[in-house]
C-alpha cells in the first residue's frame, strides 16, 4: 500500500505522530500538514512532523489519496464534510475522533453521496498531553484502533484505511459506532470526570502527602479542557448512565465502610481487583 | 548514626526495601527479619534483604537498637507493643502504617510508659504490589516520611526515627497523627476507593478498549485486598467525609453535562487540571 498524498488536518499530538509514523513507514510520497497557525505549521514541518504544510484545508486536500482528520471532537465534521468535498473523487476521509455516532450522523447528512469515501475511527492512544511538541512516532506501535463503518462506506475506503492503522503499527478493529461510544464510555470519558472530581476534592495543601497513587488516579485530569469538554458533551448519552452506575458502586463502597463491613468491603475490593488485573500493567 | 541492630517485623514490599536500603547506607551492624514464614524469611535472607531471620518477634527483638514494624495496620499494635515489652530498654521502635491516630493511641493505652519509645511514621512510598519480591533499594529516594510523635515520645526517639530515614534517602515531616489520617484520607485512602468502584464498573468484556488512562486511573485497585479493608476500616471516619465531598464534586459534573452546562463543566475540569498540574508527573 503506497499513498502519493496523505493529507493530516489538525498537526497535533495525534497528527503529529501520524505523520513522523507515515514518515519511519514510507508509505506515503507527500504528507500535508493543514493546520490554523502558520507559525506552528513551520514549526511542525521544520521539525519533520509533515513534508508540507497550509493553512487552506482546500489547498491541502486538492491532490490528497486520503485525508486524515485530527481536529477536536466538535471541529471534525465540518473539516470531513469539507475535505470530502474538495479532495479527488477517488480520495478517502478518515478521522480520530474520541466519539463516533454523532459524528458518522452528521458526515453522512451532510456530505450525502461522498460520505460513502468517509469511514470513522478512533486510535486508542495518546495522553494528557497535547500538542506537535509531544509526538513520537512510535504512540500508534500495539495500540488499537476502532474503525466503524457504517453500511454506506465503501469497502475500498475502509481497506485503504485499516492499511493505513496497519502501516504505523497499530492493529484494526470494527466495531458499530452505537458500540464503540457507549464502551467508551465506561473506559475513557468516565475515567475522565472520576479524576476530575477526584483532583477537585483535594486540597492544593495537601499535595505534598499525595504518592504515586494520587498521581496515577488523577493524571489524565492535567488532560486538554476544551477537548474534553467536547468529548463529554458530545457523547452524554453514554457518558450519563456509565456514570449512574459508577455513582451506585461507590455508594455501595462507601455503605460497607460506613457499616464495617468487612465481607462487601472485601469483595468489591477483590471484583475490583480482578477487574484491573485482567488489563495487566 | 550508626545502630548495631535494627530489626525489621515484615519483610515485605516495605519492608524489605528498608532493609536493602539500609544496607546501601551501610548504617546497621546487623538487620534482623521477623516473620511468620519461615520459607519467605529464609528467602528474604538469601536475596540480601536482611542479614538474619526468624519467626520469633522476641528473639528478633532481643538486641535491637530499632525495631521498624512493617506489618499491615492491622497487626501493627500488637507488634510494636510486644516489641517495646521485649526489646532492650534503650530501643526505640516506629512502624510504616498507612494510618496512624488509632494506631498510636492503642499503642500508648497498651504500652504505658515504655510508649515513649515509640514513634509512628508513614512513608508515602509503595505501589500495587506486594510482597519481598518487589523489594528495591531505591523505593524511599526522594519520597515523604511522614513522623507522629505525640508529646509522649522521647526526643531521642524522634531523632532516631528521623535519622533512619534520612538515611535511606527519604525526608521526612512532622504532623499530628489526627492531620495525617484527615490528609492521607483523601490523597491515598479516597483514590483506592474511587479505582476500586472504577474497574467494578467497567465489564470485563469492555477492557480490549481500555487505554493508559483507564490502566492509570484504575492501577492502585490492584492492590492487596486485605492491607487495604484493614485501612479503609481504620481510617473510616476520615475517609467518609472525604468520600461525601468526592461524591458531591461527581454529583456536580454530572449535573453539568446532563445540562449540557458548557460554563460549568469547563470550570470543573479546569480546576482538576489546576490541582493536577500543580502535583507535576
Amino acid at each position: 500500500m503506497h499513498w502519493q498524498t496523505i493529507t493530516i488536518i489538525g498537526v497535533g499530538l495525534i497528527g503529529g505522530s501520524l505523520g513522523l509514523a507515515l514518515k519511519r513507514a514510507g508509505v506515503a510520497g507527500r504528507i500535508v500538514g493543514v493546520g490554523r497557525n502558520a507559525q506552528r505549521l513551520a514549526k511542525a514541518r521544520a521539525r519533520g512532523l509533515v513534508t508540507e504544510v497550509t493553512t487552506s484545508l482546500k489547498a491541502g486536500v486538492a491532490t490528497a489519496d486520503l485525508v486524515v482528520v485530527c481536529s477536536p471532537v466538535d471541529h471534525i465534521v465540518r473539516h470531513a464534510v469539507a475535505a470530502l468535498n474538495a479532495a479527488p473523487s477517488h480520495a478517502v476521509v478518515t478521522d480520530v475522533g474520541s466519539t463516533k455516532a454523532s459524528i458518522i450522523r452528521d458526515v453522512e447528512r451532510l456530505a450525502s453521496s461522498a460520505a460513502k469515501r468517509f469511514v470513522g475511527g478512533h486510535p486508542i492512544a495518546g495522553s494528557e498531553q497535547r500538542g506537535a511538541d509531544w509526538a513520537r512516532p512510535d504512540l500508534f506501535d500495539g495500540r488499537t484502533v476502532v474503525l466503524t463503518p457504517t453500511p454506506l462506506s465503501a469497502n475500498q475506503a475502509v481497506y485503504q484505511v485499516r492499511k493505513l492503522w496497519e502501516s504505523v503499527g497499530a492493529k484494526t478493529v470494527m466495531l458499530p459506532a452505537g458500540k464503540h461510544d457507549r464502551i467508551l464510555a465506561t473506559t475513557s470519558h468516565l475515567p475522565h470526570v472520576v479524576a476530575a472530581a477526584l483532583a477537585n476534592a483535594t486540597p492544593l495543601a495537601y499535595l505534598h502527602l499525595a504518592g504515586s497513587g494520587w498521581a496515577d488516579t488523577t493524571r489524565i485530569a492535567a488532560g486538554d479542557v476544551d477537548l474534553w469538554t467536547a468529548i463529554l458533551l458530545d457523547n452524554r448519552h453514554e457518558i450519563l448512565p456509565a456514570l449512574k452506575r459508577f455513582q451506585e458502586l461507590l455508594e455501595q463502597l462507601r455503605r460497607a465502610i460506613d457499616a464495617r463491613d468487612v465481607r462487601r468491603l472485601k469483595n468489591a475490593l477483590r471484583r475490583g481487583k480482578k477487574h484491573r488485573d485482567a488489563l495487566g500493567s
